[in-house]
This record gives C-alpha cells, structure tokens and sequence, in this order.
C-alpha cells in the first residue's frame, strides 16, 4: 500500500496511525510523557518507607499455571469468562472461552449471545479485500439507490407549477449531469491524494482546519442519518406502492427494518459484503431493462411524449421553483463519497482500483439518471401521493407484471442495501472524531462482535427518530437531504484545492482545477438547497450543523482540560509520592450489625488512626447508640452528629469538608458499611444510602471511598 | 394517655413502641444482641496488634467548636447543611442551617425548598391534640362526604331495572342504615379497647394473625387509594355538572387536583387540620339545607313522589340486582374508620373523646344518608350522564341559583378533603407495616417536612393512575370500592370477637356480640360486593388484596433473612478481628495517566503487599504498556492479562475469583483510580466502566472496592 505523501512533514502523526483496532481507546504515550513518568518514578524511590514488592505478595504464582474450578463467575450479570493460560511469567491470557452459566441471571448473555453471536477475539478484526466487481456493487448501493428517489423529488417541485412544467426537468438533469461528472473526476483527485482515507472530515480538517473538517463531519452525520431515514422510507414506499394494502403498517414496518439493519449491524456483516453484490446486479439490470423497454415503446410512437395527467399549477415557474428542483435533483448524488472512504479496502494497488470503481459507479449513474428522467418525460410520467414515480412507470412501461413486480422488489432491496452502507460508515466518522477527541470515547469501542456498536445504535435511534416524526414520508425527508451531503462535498475538494496548492505533486495544476470546478459547482448547489428549501426543512440540517459542531468543539474542550488535569506531571501534590500520605480512617456507622462491624473490623486492621462517626436524629437516640457502642467495647473512637434536619449525607460531608479544610495534608478514607444483595429485585428494599453517599463524598477533596460489602442473600 | 391493655403479657413490645420518630429507622437492640455486642468486642481487645485510639488521631478537637468557612458545601446537588455546635465532648450538632448555596446547581434545592418550605427539625413532630367540635369535621370528610357519591351509585344500579325499580331504594337504605349503627356501635368497642391506634391493620394482626392483618391492611391500601382517585373524580364530577364546559378537561383537571394534594402533603399540612373545620360544617349545613327545602315543597304536594324520568329496564329485578345496589350504597360508609385510626390525636380522655365524635359521626351520616334517599325518591330524581344526582337533586329543589352554587362548591371542596384523608392514613397505614418488616423500610422515613414523603408519593402515583385508566368515571371506580373497605372492616371486628374472648374485661359479653353483629353483617356486604360485582371490576381489588399479602410476606422474608445474616454474633468469619485481617491490594490500570499514579501510591501508602493488573486487548498494546511501566520505574508488581475477547470487567472479576478461590484467607482491596468529574453532563464522555466494575466487584467475596477519585474539571 502506497503511504499518503507528507512533503511537509507536519501532518499530525495521528492520521496515519488510526486503525481500527481494540486498542485504539488505550493511548500511546509520547517520548517526552515517558520521560515524565520516569521523573515520577525516581520521587517514589527516595521513598523513605520501601514499598513492598511482588516478592512479599501472597499471590500464588501458580494461579495462572491452574484451571480455576467452574463454579467461577458467580458475579452477577456477566458472561462467565473462562479462564487464564500463562503465557510469559506475570501474564495471562484471558482465552474468552465462556463457562456454563450457572442459572438464573445469565438470561441476559444468553438473550444476547442468540441475538448477536459470540464475542470475537480482537484478532479478528479482518480486512476484507475486494475486487472491483465486488467493490462496485457493495459501495454504489447508495448512490445507485438514489434515483429511486432522486427524480421523483426533482419532479414533484416542478409539478407545483403545473403539469407544463415538467418538461423543464431535461434541462435540469443536463446540468446535474454536469455536476456528476465534475464531482466524480473531482472525488478521483481526492483518492489519488489520499489512498489510506480520503473521508470528508479527513480531508477538510487537514487542509482547512478542525472547525472546517467538523463541519463536513457534521454534513455527513446528518446524511447519514437521513440516509437510512430516507432509503428505510423509500424502500418501505416501493412496497406499499406494489402493495398498497400494506399502506396502513407503513411506519411499523419502516421501524422494523430500521430494527433488523441495527440487529445485522450490531452482529456484524461484513463477511456477508458479497452478498450484497447481487440485489445491486439486479437493480441496475431493472433500471436497464425498464428504459429499455421505454426505448422501444417510445420508438414505436416516434419518441412522441405522452402527455402527463393534468395538474392544476399552485406556483409560477420561477428561478427560485427552478433552483429547487435542481437542488432535489442533487439528492441523486448521496452516497458519491462512499468510495473515497473506503480505499483500503479494495486490493491493491488501492487508489488505482478505487478510482476506477468510482468512475464505473458515476457512469452508471449518468446513465440510469438520464434514462430515468427521459423515460418519466417520454411516457408522461408525473408524481401522485401513494405511488413512486418509479413505481408508475414501471406499471406503464412493462408489459407483464412479473417484471413490474420484479422491479419494485430490487428497489426496496437496494434501498435497504444503501441504508446498511450508513450503518458502515457512520459509526467509522464517529471512531475518527472520538480519536481526535471531537466525540465522545465511547465511539472508540470495539463491541463484541468487533463493530463500533455504539455508533450503531445512535445511528438506528437517530433515524428511527427522524422516520417517526416526518410519519415515513419520503418527500418531507428529501429537502433535509442535500445540504448536509453537498456541505461536506464543498468542503472536502475546497481542501483538495488547498491540498494541491500547497503539496504541487505531479499535475497538480491539472487537479487543482478539476477540484476547483467541483467545489465550486457543490458550493452552488449547497447554497441552492440551503437557501431555497431553507423554510421547507433545511434550516434543520443547517442548525444541526452549527450545533454539532460546537457540541464537538465542546467534547474536545474538555477532553484537552481532562487530558490537562490527568496527564502526568512530575510533582502534582500531596498525595503523589506513598511516603508522604498521611492517613485518617472514617467509618460511618447508622447501626452496630455485622456489616458496620465488619467495616470497623477492615478499617481497624489498616492500622492507621480511625475514628467512626455515627448521625443521629435526636439525643434520645444518641444516647441509645452510646449505651451499643460501649456494650461493644468503645474500641474506637466515636464521633456522634446530631442532625435534628435528619440530613446524612449533607451533615456527614459537611463535617468532612470542614476536617479537610483544617488538615488538608491528611487523605481521609472512609470506609462504608454496605450490603451486597445478590437479587437485584430486592435491592430496592434497602435504601440508597450507600450509593448517595459514595456521590456525595466523591466531590469532595482528599476524600478516599471504600465500600466493604457484607454478602446477604 | 391510658396505655392499652396487655392482660397476657404476649404483645410484641413494637406495637407500644410505634411512634412517628425519625429515630423509627434505627431499631433498638434487645438486651441479647448488646451482650453479644459485648462478646464481639471482646474478641478485639485480645488483639495482638493494638488498635489506635482517638489519642493519636490528627482530629483537631476544636473543629466542633470552629464555625468553618462558607466555602463549605461545595459537595454537588445537596442543601449544604449549616455548621456544627459543640455540645457534649464527642459530639457534634448540625445545626441544620443552610449555608447560602454557591452558584449553579443549588437549583434543584431551592427549587424543592420553594416548593415544600425549608426542612423542618425532628423534634418539630408534634401531636395536635383536638377537641371534639375540630376533631369531627377534620376526621369525617371521608366518610360524609361519601353520601355525595353513595346514594347515586345505588340509583344507578337500580335504575337498570327501570325507573320503577328506583323505590327499592328506600329499604335498601333502611337496611344499610342498621348496617351503619351496627359497624358504628361496633367500633366504639374497638375503641374502647384499643385506645392507642385501633387501625384495623394491627387489630387483625394482633388478634387474627399477621396474614389477616395484612389483608386487612391490602384492603385500606386499595381503599385509600381509590378514595384519592373516586373522591377527586366525584369532585370534578361536581365542578363539571355545575359548569358543563369544563368536562372536557376534566381528566387533566382531576391530574392537576392530585398533584396539589401531593405537594401540598408533602409540604405537610398538618397546621391547617382545623382549616378543614370550615368544609365539612359547610357541607353538612349544604345538604341540610338541601333537605329542609325539599322535604318543605314535598310536603306542600302532602309527600306525592314526583315520578322519574322514564327509564328502559335492560335487566330484571333480581336478587342479584338488589344485592349489587345494597353494595353499592354502602360504599357510603367508607370512612367510617378514620376516627378508630386516629384516637390519640384527641384532648384527653382520648378513646372516651373519639367515641363520642363517632357517635356523632354516625348519627349525621345516617341523617343525611336516609334524608337524601328519600329526598331523591320525592323528588323523582334518577341518575343521568354528565350530571350527579346531588346537583340534579338542588336544581330541582333549590328555588334560587346560588344556593345550588352553594351545594356543589362545598361538595366538590368535601371531596377534596376527603382524599386529603386518604393522605394522611395511607402513609401511617405503610409506616406500621414498614415497622413490621412488611413493606419497604423507605416507608419508614420521615421527610424533609416530617412527613412519610414515600408513602405520600405512592399513593398519588397509584391514585393518579386509576384515574387515568378509568378516564375520571366515578361510577366505574365505585364496584372497586366496598371490597377493600368491607375486608377491613370484617376482618377487624373479627378481630375484636378473637380479643373480647381472649381478654374478657368487663362487659366483655356485651362487646363481643357487638363486635360479631359489625362483623357478620360486614362480612354479608364483602361477599355480596365481591361476587355480585366481581366480573364488573371487583376481581381487581381481590386480585390487588391477594398480591400485596404475597408482596408483603415476600419483603418480611427477605428483611428476615437479611437480619438474620447482619445481626451480630459471636464469630462470624474471617474478617471479624481487626488483627485476623491479611491484605492484598490490588490497583486495575488501564493507562498510566494521574489518576492511576494517584491510586498506585495511594495503594502503596498503605503499606499492604500490592500488586497492580492491567488488562490488555492484544500482544502489542500489552509491550506498549509494560514499556510505560518500566519507564515509571516498575514500583509495582504488573500483572497483564490478555483478553483478546476485551471482556475488561469479566475479566478482572474472573482472575479476583480464582484469586480468591486460591487464597480464600485473603481480603482482597481494589483499588480503583476513578475521575472525579464536577459537572454532571460531561460525564457520559468518560464512560462507565469504575461504576460496571465496582458493580461486579461487590458481588465477589472477599473483596473491598476502594475508590480513589482524582477531581476533574
């Protein structure tokens, strides 16, 4: 694989080092943190105490020699993990074998053991390689899924001024043509100059900086969800367009495949990518053979259009009309990037393969687009509510209803297929930006099955969300659609423009040009659809833009400040070298059990100095709670709060506060009786004391917590 | 205050001890479990390592005397609690003062003490005590105000005969009048004998066993409940026939009245007991009136009854009809048990005080009961949709409007009080059985404002729910009614046979036919309720009954076994010496930041043998980690375990188990380094994982999980 050029040398060493591997969420350290640590290191060595080493530990070191017997994982809901083969002296394997659950609580990783397989080992992370006939299929599915909407949107503005005026959609198309074309040539610079990612957010944040890159990140999040929103709503109208009876289960039905594509995806799919290469096959050979037939019907009548069905005009043509169906035209265009993000993934040599792919897929394009737009303008084709314009033509063109039904079923089918690409990438953007601390960590994560589960699932939320609120209607989607896609567009060859004119490779003239043009021709359409549809829906995407950029620039924020806070640093107070840890022991007694007394029993044995704190309502009980104290021998020293207000937790951390603030220097531990209650259906008998005051006391400064647990039943 | 009668010896010591303490959430400790107090601390002093005593602590002892700074209370989302006073040696008062809140998320507090009024003192619980001209109208607006709904729930059942079957109503009120004396008379011998709290709950357990007494108990609960839910429904009822174009917000209207007795209970409205004075006497004068003027016009046509609008019969007369309308009507009584509940609020001679405002009690439902019966069977009123038959029967009577504005403002204000009864009963009722270990102790505890805020909150939450699901009808609540009430009532007089033949004081004789006339004649209107409307709703009271009863054995058992596992014995383990305890300390690090060097050294500091454990998801990451931790200077024992399946959590509570299945002598201490984060909606990005393991870990035996948090921004 041909590395990125970094002329340079000033790309941030990051890029290059992302993968997807299970370690991506535990950082490397740089030489200078190293450096650091060692500085740390050497103040814990004039340790005037010695801290004990591994050769004073009773840990048997045969343990990981040994096979722990099976009654192991009694801890509750979690898969029982199976056990440690020893490797290297002080390692373990943890060999992910699962035991026999033993009862009851194991339901759940029983539920989702069913439901998504086994855990997969970390190694398994595989590259698929592709050939380009495998490739094509599985990366164009959403954007050869777009003119099952694409036109249908185009029209359906033109027809507000009057059935006359959709014959103004062959001018239109012409000019999205165009910008196909541009945009593709313009992508293929974009893969020669990024071969590992050539992402949106990649691209822009490198040449035009983090907010820039954010944006398109954010454009494309938005896509994305409405991708699956929209594919999930147009296969759903392919059906009940076949089907009409099915009209009224519509939004259900539209939740369920939403339900399975989360399903698939949190499973993992990708060794099923083949697969997805023949409901693309069949689709682009149904579009084909429709507008082969239409040829053939309209050579028949001399290529005489057909008049479309009367509609009452509600709008002048106007350029604002005008510049609306072009913009809805442009949704054909979604799913254009898919290629450039996915690179590595076909065989070598990538970029090469990857650009021809690219070029086969916009070719495809132009042609069914085109066809498309003739064939409806050919056969009078215009749009009615319950019914696809594809659906229509289809039902006027076919001869026979096989093929009508044969049609319909690979448009939902690559409808749905396009909505999984989202589910690819999605949850890949979100891995990018947790890596640059843009997102949250938890995007880093490799689930079980070794997929980005959490992306997933925001993801599926997110659109099952948008298919609720717009009731599954296609069109309401559509005018969200193109401003988030041709943002990132826009951006990303805006940055190829920066990239050439500062790298100047081989041709560079040549690309910057090509790349000029195509941001130029998306920047006119993204103002195009921002501004006209902006009161029709677009105000959403711009707005949610703005906001997801500044909750990003937030995250980073505040990772910096975290990273700021943690980061070692060579003397950071006085609670950093063993030596100089002063100790003071709290234990918080409500009543003499077994649990308060085992807590004491813990804290005494530290043998540090100890003292228990008990809060009492009034004085009666005081006095009560003294008379059990001394019974018990008054061994430790007792401090008793009377609380008239009955406030625990406030008092308690009130009165730790205070000895904070006198004796800073001191580190408090304070050991909490609690209960461990092994049926969770019981817990809620007992309180949440203990867990109100571990929140509690976690705010307050120089404060240690334990917790020792009394098992009861 | 007379105390009750204990002839036997027998009675559990609780029921004399009940009181409504904020000190009932710490139970005493019998003389046997201090002595064996005493035995476990003995077992310390043989100690062959000396425990530390308060002499050598670092606690400055003038912190009782300091007033600390106002910096204070900087513990996030909690009231921050004023200071501490010094009284005794050892022992500090928090004062209760709030400290002014500094900033931002004082918000929730202020808002809550804006809301329910500032905390109160415990010693701020009082006993008001009332005369009986207070006690009357504050203790019977449950069960007068029941005539507002009884006498129409009859009609309503007869009237499915056709309005010819209206006239049974009068001997079925002559029956129900004798039913009323006789549950009356029967109660002033509870009373008599039960002076301190005669609730039919502790009658039955005390004389029938703690399974009757819980079914008795499940029957008020339900009772109560449904008070809230019929006499709100019954009030708006009132507002909307007098005002038709509220009904159709009645539903929200009924919501927002529970929500003000919510939060006006948990205010706590004890000071404003005789405000209810003014209601309850305005509605009697009300229905007097209403009386007065119907029996004058009825006897200016010499006592002709008016006939009622024709109705259709769609049933026949049956004895199943005239039994479901008897059940019906005594829907009437329900109430009459408020003043037995509530004895020691009365001036001294308390039970002699509450006797006669029974009496009274009893003689003005039986008036207005009978006097509204017949007023209505004179005036030919039947029951109609959108209307009660109380507003029916003042407009028909009342020459002018507003003295039937008068009737039904009071109406719907008596009603209101009357589920504010409930308010006050159902919480005690859970009070008494969370002292018995049949419900969750959380019904132990007094609120901010002294009241049961948790029994408060369940039964608005319930109430609000039935009237939602009924949508607001007040006849379809009423077939749920008589079940739970009657249940109650039997059970108690049963109860009280059981005593009088086991107590035989004087006149004993007497009382126990008294007690057997209520019961019987109690138990006639149960079994008749249960089965004649047991398809009509019915089965959901004793479906309720038996549930709670099951529920409520359920909780003793689990607090039984829970006691019996806590309560101190002689030796109980491992971990009960101080000088028997053998430590191993253990430090999970997932990256060498501050946080974990925090916790490393804190873990060292305690001079334990240690070791640290690091769990890694591959090869590569786990050279990169132990090159980290060389760098800092390898301080620490490492042990990696290698879980290609990243099972993080699963993994270290597995090697902890087998650790502790080798080493079972051991207490394990986890140290956890954790991330103190202020604000609270930044948390989600630092995921949960201390929180997933502390959860595992405290299901482990043997180990004590210790968090040290290292404060964030």
């Amino acid at each position: 694989m041909r590395e990125r050029e970094a002329p340079d040398g000033k790309e941030p060493p990051e890029y290059t080092a992302v993968t997807f591997k299970p370690s991506a969420e535990l950082p490397q350290l740089t030489e200078h943190e190293l450096e650091v640590l060692g500085e740390v290191g050497r103040q814990w060595a004039r340790a005037h105490r010695r801290v004990p080493r591994s050769d004073g530990l009773p840990l048997d070191p045969g343990l990981g020699r040994q096979r722990p017997a099976p009654q192991l994982g009694r801890f509750s809901r979690l898969a029982p993990i199976g056990m440690f083969r020893s490797q290297a002296p002080e390692e373990l394997v943890a060999t992910g074998e699962q035991l026999p659950a033993p009862g009851r609580l194991r339901a759940q990783s029983r539920i989702r053991r069913v439901l998504l397989g086994p855990r997969l080992r970390g190694s398994a992370v595989v590259r698929e390689r592709m050939r380009k006939l495998v490739g094509l299929p599985v990366l164009s599915s959403d954007l050869l899924s777009s003119v099952a909407y694409g036109p249908e949107t185009m029209l359906s503005v033109l027809v507000l001024a009057g059935s006359g005026a959709l014959r103004l959609s062959l001018p239109i198309a012409g000019v999205l043509v165009v910008l196909m074309i541009t945009v593709g040539v313009s992508y293929r610079q974009t893969i020669r100059a990024y071969p590992r990612s050539a992402g949106s957010y990649l691209v822009a944040s490198e040449n035009l900086g983090d907010r820039f890159g954010l944006a398109a990140a954010a454009g494309l999040m938005m896509d994305y969800i409405l991708t699956v929103a929209v594919s999930v709503a147009a296969g759903v109208n392919a059906i009940t367009s076949a089907l009409p009876w099915l009209a009224p289960v519509a939004i259900p039905m539209g939740i369920a495949v939403i339900a399975v594509l989360l399903a698939g995806n949190l499973r993992g799919v990708r060794a099923a990518g083949r697969l997805f290469a023949a409901p693309t096959y069949a689709f682009i050979f149904g579009i084909l053979l429709l507008l082969g037939f239409g040829a053939v019907q309209a050579a028949r009548r001399g290529f005489a259009p057909l008049p479309p069905p009367n509609a009452a005009a509600t709008q002048a043509v106007g350029v604002m009309l005008v510049l609306r169906a072009f913009a809805s035209g442009a949704s054909s265009m979604t799913g254009v990037e898919a290629v450039s993000d996915a690179v590595p993934v076909f065989r070598p040599p990538e970029w090469r393969n990857a650009r021809t792919t690219l070029t086969w897929m916009v070719s495809l394009l132009v042609v069914m687009f085109t066809g498309l737009v003739m064939l409806m303008y050919l056969q009078g084709v215009a749009p009615r509510p319950n019914q696809t314009v594809l659906s229509e033509l289809g039902r006027k063109t076919f001869p026979v209803g096989p093929l009508y039904d044969y049609l319909q079923a690979s448009t939902a089918l690559i409808l749905l297929l396009a909505a999984n690409t989202a589910f690819q990438d999605f949850p890949r953007l979100l891995f990018f930006m947790a890596h640059d601390r843009y997102a949250p960590r938890s995007f880093l994560r490799l689930g079980d099955r070794l997929v980005f589960s959490n992306g997933i699932l925001t993801l599926s939320v997110g659109a099952a969300l948008l298919f609720i609120v717009f009731h599954g209607r296609t069109r309401a989607l559509i005018p969200l659609y193109a401003v988030g896609v041709f943002l990132a567009f826009t951006l990303s060859q805006t940055g190829m423009v920066r990239h050439w004119s500062r790298v100047r490779g081989p041709h560079w003239r040549r690309s910057l040009v090509i790349n000029a043009a195509g941001a130029v021709l998306s920047a006119i359409v993204l103002v195009t659809a921002a501004v006209g549809k902006f009161t029709a829906g677009a105000w959403v995407v711009v707005a949610g833009v703005l906001l997801v950029v500044l909750i990003a620039l937030g995250i980073r924020r505040h990772y910096d400040a975290v990273w700021a806070a943690t980061t070692p640093r060579a003397a950071w107070g006085s609670t950093d070298r063993p030596q100089e840890i002063r100790h003071l022991t709290v234990v918080p007694v409500a009543r003499l059990d077994l649990s308060s007394l085992c807590a004491l029993a813990y804290a005494a044995s530290l043998g540090q100095p100890l003292f228990a704190v008990h809060i009492s309502p009034d004085d009666e009980e005081d006095e009560r709670f003294r008379r059990q104290w001394s019974s018990w021998g008054d061994h430790v020293r007792l401090e008793i709060i009377v609380s008239p207000s009955r406030a625990v937790v406030a008092s308690l951390a009130s009165y730790l506060e205070a000895l904070h603030l006198l004796r800073p220097d001191i580190t408090l531990t304070v050991v909490l009786p609690e209960l461990a209650i092994s049926r969770w259906w019981v817990r809620p008998l007992h309180g949440h004391m203990p867990a109100r005051l571990r929140r509690a006391l976690r705010g307050l400064p120089g404060v240690v917590i334990t917790s020792v647990p009394l098992h009861v039943p």
